[in-house]
């Protein structure tokens, strides 16, 4: 069962273990500090496939598969897959999982994506019925840009504050029962737009709704930045994260010594990644890849995770509307 | 609670009540046989706004504002929203919440979205924790056409197994205690493609997944279709509503004489729309104004509803590809 605490975060009775996970990656991922904590690293940007897209939905699939394989399971065992992505009709899920005949709910919240899942996932375990539950999402940095910004022969100029999107997939299973970390609370997060409308600057759209994500679970909690040993965002970059860091102080919750970001984390200075990674790949891949790791060396005990999506399309943004955001957050804890 | 059945199906041991629901259509909805069980008829496409893509917005935010109305509630008293719909990256959704300041959950299933979330909204509410969650979608035939076809003034024909998108919206309260019909059973479905490459014949492309959940759920649950007073799909029209019918039977399950589909109901046959209507509008207006009102009027005592969607996009159909597709089911008893 699940119980509300304060207004957006659900406390869940009987958590959810995450059985297993898996994280892909392409080259540039590949070449990046958490390389070593990727599951597979595929420099075949068509991953063979004969489009982006189609590469796109591989890397999900092959996650999946890889997560299935550690968890001990088979796509026949899973009760429902979460899974949504970046292109249009989040094709990239669809294409990805219809093979592996799976009851399927898909889920669109733009980078946000991956702890939307974990979010759904755990609150629909944990109220009974399921046993395997696995979550997933994906983008890919080629796929994404002739989408959302520029033909990739056009070589457009990117500014400062732009992200690049993370070639990469993650998955993870949630399972009622066995051994593992565990899902212990969820925080739906609020649709937030304070007027930003530079597609080049997602950090600074995406900032606020994780403030009022962040603030709502302390608040809803009684927790304090100090019971984390990590508060990690998905893809709020070196803008959005300064950001996050500077109005949560403000409103009491100085987050900056347990604070990291996905985005940040993925690729080293010299990559050229400019204010870091974006993507739903970004969050699904590090934190299926790196940080579940890092909990299995025990490096953390218990984390909040909290990815954000920018809820816009290029055709609302062309029509001079701002972006408006959404940041969910779910607290796992080494078992 | 929600208990297991079969494969797919989960028995909501708290059933949800579905407290209120509301439903707005566009000029051509408003001269259809459906017309009197509208909440609102908006004549103007744009509805005021400067753009088709705004005005689906503002269709979803008011089918919400008047379902909380007739609730009883207001925006702050909702634990959750469940939205999307088939604009890219869900917009129409986002900017029609944006301002609700509900926490909000975005899915995405194509046409099947308003089962999708009538579905997780159902099982959420019967796990505890949650005292009311709206469930939407919203479609726009001119949205939906420049995005997925053509520009309207390019004026293109139509064949005769294409369907029409309807402008209209619906939304529906879940709450945990209180009156009315109840959801009791949902069904998820899984990802069905069985290699259909006509953009012009979305029935025929949706009707497997449509038998594959349909039949999954007298699988899993027992019921026989004489256990059913109305089988609604949502939206396979003419053509893929013969052939589910056809290849149900086959299957052991006749649901001929309880079956009617809301692409069928919408339009009068005079009013040009071919193989009937489409779009997440279609089932989630015709579901939450004259079916609702039906089972008040005491039309109907249990009733199924499978909302199908197709899960492919203009590129990767243009790329070759074939289009997935999806059904969600729900049983609905009348209070």
């Amino acid at each position: 069962m699940n119980k509300k605490l304060g207004e957006h975060t659900y406390l869940l009775e009987s958590p959810p273990f995450i059985a297993a996970s898996a994280a892909i990656g392409g080259a540039k991922e590949g070449e990046g500090p958490l390389a070593r904590d990727f599951d597979m690293i595929v420099s075949d940007d068509k991953m063979g496939k004969r489009s982006w897209d189609l590469a796109e939905s591989a890397f999900l699939k092959t996650a999946v598969e890889i997560a299935l394989k550690k968890a001990g399971l088979e796509a026949g065992d899973i009760d429902c897959a979460l899974a949504g992505d970046l292109q249009n009709q989040c094709a990239a899920a669809h294409y990805g999982m219809r093979e592996m005949a799976m009851p399927f709910f898909g889920l669109y919240g733009a980078c946000s994506t991956m702890t939307e899942s974990l979010s759904v996932g755990s609150l629909l375990m944990s109220g009974g019925g399921f046993s395997h539950i696995v979550c997933g999402t994906s983008s890919h940095f080629c796929s994404a840009e002739k989408q959302f910004r520029n033909p990739l022969e056009y070589g457009g100029q990117r500014a400062p504050s732009a992200q690049w999107t993370v070639t990469g997939s993650g998955a993870a299973v949630l399972s009622c029962e066995g051994t593992g970390p565990r899902v212990t609370h969820v925080t739906i997060g609020k649709i937030v737009d304070k007027g930003i409308k530079d597609l080049n600057n997602m950090g600074a759209a995406m900032a606020p709704a994780a403030l009022d994500t962040v603030t709502a679970h302390f608040r809803d909690t009684g927790f304090t930045p100090s019971d984390y040993d990590l508060i990690l965002t998905g893809d709020l970059g070196t803008v959005g994260s300064s950001i996050l860091c500077e109005l949560s102080a403000k409103n009491g919750y100085d987050i900056s010594s347990v604070h990291n970001d996905c985005g940040m984390m993925i690729y080293s200075d010299e990559q050229d990644a400019h204010a870091g990674g974006s993507g739903c790949g970004c969050c699904a891949s590090v934190l299926c890849g790196h940080i579940m790791k890092e909990l299995e060396r025990g490096v953390y005990k218990r984390i909040m995770v909290m990815a954000t999506g920018a809820l816009m399309n290029p055709t609302t943004v062309q029509q001079g509307e701002s972006i408006p955001s959404v940041a969910h957050a779910v607290t796992i804890e080494r078992g």
